[in-house]
């Protein structure tokens, strides 16, 4: 058994929490919260603190807490020597206080609150500063998923840029066509599996197979024809950077 | 049983004919493609003609061709007072020779070559110039899918406008988060599970509610980090373009 501590009650640290309690590897020993009301549909009263001082010793900490407190968090852990890992795409591993053997878990995954995610297919992405602790942090990241990834730094920051594309960005662009939906009466339910579909042929063809559209064709009279339609200026915005960027990546296929 | 011939030969007209050929309802008596080779992994070469005054009589002839082509193909059918439907999201019903009775039939996905399609699950959008043409075009839609909708012309064209946002320019979203993977030697399936999610949580929240990420956050920080990282000047374009875009509509939350 390895014993996990876990800092912070936002959308990771709940959605870890699930997850640890269903891992027989694992003994979640404890949770520390600012609010402790916080978690307590997820863990007995007694397993939830606020206080670091009564922090108990764990064989690991998971630092699940916004990016700018991560630093912080760590310098209030009152022990040395422990490993410590924080569960952020874009903050160096260095941000932790050296004090403790320093760590990364991020699991790259979108966690909303009201919509529960099945952790075993959620790629963990690790790093430590010392070569030695790579295999427990493994364990613990195979405890909970399939699929754990040794990356290094420089690759875990390209890896939030990109998935800031293709998920905040994308989840953007659904957004805008919600709203053009609405604007004409049409459910956006009919979009739907045009929404599916495009998100599963990405992982059978390269997104410049898959690519299809208006601007994919270089089609001036329906791309203008769309202009013409959207009164929305930031949306036209969007509109003409975005036909822009194809057309001229279709010129260099 | 409805007779059904099609016209064209591309992606559309191809998924076209197989969905037909499954459905017990159709007799699919004939297309008409420039090359008839094009076609002749689906269909008898007897039931191909590239000859319009080979044409033969059917209850319904579906053009499904590209949009600027859509005019004068129908001009060339060689008959009077026959239902015609073309499988455009953008053009008007009216662009089709009104010599025969005017009709649109859009599934509304995204077709590629080589992937395979199940068509129950495609929207089918429908509109008729008269009305006594509706159930007829219905029954020919429901023979390939369980979704049917029949929608106005202006509807169609905001439809069509909204698949552009959540697939074509999704899909060029991928392209660009496949580009920094490739760059930075992390392979692209890493974000296979996120993609899924984004696409999977939008059918369940609405995009507002599902909308994670830094800019959503208003966390300057990581937002600077990733424009320092991004050298590509278009990907850095996207990126504040969008940025900026959640940002403001979160202030109108």
């Amino acid at each position: 058994m390895i014993s996990v501590g876990i800092i912070g009650s936002g959308n990771v640290a709940q959605h870890l929490i699930s997850a640890f309690l269903k891992a027989p590897e694992i003994d979640l020993v404890q949770a520390l919260a600012r609010e402790q009301s916080h978690l307590t549909h997820l863990l007995h009263i007694d397993k939830i603190t606020s206080d670091y001082k009564a922090l108990k010793e764990v064989d690991l900490y998971i630092i699940a807490v916004s990016d700018h407190a991560i630093s912080e968090v760590s310098n209030h852990i009152p022990f040395e020597n422990k490993l410590v890992a924080h569960t952020s795409g874009s903050v160096a591993i260095t941000e932790l206080n050296p004090k403790n053997r320093q760590a990364v878990f991020y699991p790259l995954q979108t966690f909303s609150k009201n919509k529960e995610v099945d952790f075993n297919s959620i790629p963990i992405c690790l790093e430590t500063s010392e070569q030695s602790d790579c295999r427990i942090l493994e364990q613990v990241a195979y405890s909970i998923s399939s699929k754990v990834f040794n990356i290094t730094s420089n690759q875990r920051k390209s890896l939030h840029i990109s998935a800031v594309f293709v998920c905040n960005f994308v989840n953007h662009l659904y957004k805008i066509g919600n709203d053009i939906c609405n604007e004409h009466q049409v459910p956006f339910e009919i979009l739907h599996p045009l929404i599916t579909e495009t998100a599963q042929k990405v992982m059978m063809l390269s997104p410049d197979e898959a690519q299809t559209g208006p601007a994919k064709r270089n089609d001036t009279t329906t791309i203008n024809a769309h202009l013409a339609m959207l009164t929305d200026e930031n949306q036209r915005e969007i509109y003409k950077l975005l036909t822009k960027s194809i057309i001229d990546n279709g010129k260099k296929l």
